[in-house]
């Protein structure tokens, strides 16, 4: 099985590729989707589509782990976060990817054991798992892999109804 | 010059397409794109975007025209329509249609001369200017008209810089 982790936002989305064979996991890729300053929203949304297009061209994932919108109180805020979940959401479901959804901590946990661990901890973690060197994990790609890696724990324990959130 | 106004929400999405020639407006459609409540937002997202799309190949606007998003209190809400206008922004970026966006009392204004128009006056007046029955509007697809013929007014005019607000 091979889950697509993505952490979205406008100017900067992480993501991260995983695969799991016979209970080991391998990482295939892991990355940022960067959308400069200056970028206007709609070329934003344009340039996130065509990134996840990209990576579900390149790898094949059978699903998709994003992070629960983070629902502050500022409601501008929420709409461009919004956007930016719109466009990789139809650029997933055009492309046939299902979509789940998890909490930060719950994330977390999957990979560290604790919540509210720090994000060093949480690619330490990872590049252990995966074999390779921490510093070959970009901090904003950090979160997208450990959703990937908190699906892809679920889905061999068949135990995504329990907590995960199809999308 | 062809204009596509859009009134996005992940439910009810109006659309209308008027065309402006030597200064007569003429309507080309008007309708609305409806998602089912008991559908996914990703299924929601994905017959956006591929509504959008299919009134791009038919009519082929020159711009977009959407509703400035309504910033209330509510971030979970706002997240929600954020994802219905990342679904319809992505799907004109792509198509290469430039998006301006105007609050709804300035598209009142411009259709019926005051800001708090009722949605029947506005009905009323585009039905008139564009020689239809009343009746061949839609409730839904109202905002959508008036947003329309309200940035084909200001292009007309040379006034965009003004008012409209490119997205």
């Amino acid at each position: 099985m091979i889950v697509l982790g993505l952490d979205p936002a406008i100017r900067t989305t992480g993501y991260g590729v995983i695969a799991l064979e016979e209970n080991r996991y391998r990482i295939l890729d892991c990355g940022v989707i960067r959308n400069g300053a200056r970028l206007a929203h709609t070329e934003c949304l344009r340039r996130l589509a065509g990134g996840v297009r990209e990576l579900v061209n390149a790898f094949h994932p059978d699903v998709a782990s994003l992070e629960s919108p983070f629902v502050g109180d500022n409601a501008r805020t929420a709409i461009i976060l919004g956007m930016a979940r719109g466009a990789i959401l139809t650029a997933l479901a055009e492309a046939g990817v299902p979509a789940y959804a998890y909490p930060p901590t719950v994330a977390k946990r999957a990979v560290v054991g604790v919540s509210l661990a720090r994000k060093e901890q949480v690619a330490m973690m990872m590049a252990a798992e995966f074999g390779i060197a921490v510093e070959n994990i970009p901090d904003d790609a950090t979160d997208a892999l450990a959703l990937a890696m908190c699906h892809a724990q679920r889905a061999a324990q068949k135990q995504i109804d329990l907590i995960g959130k199809p999308l």
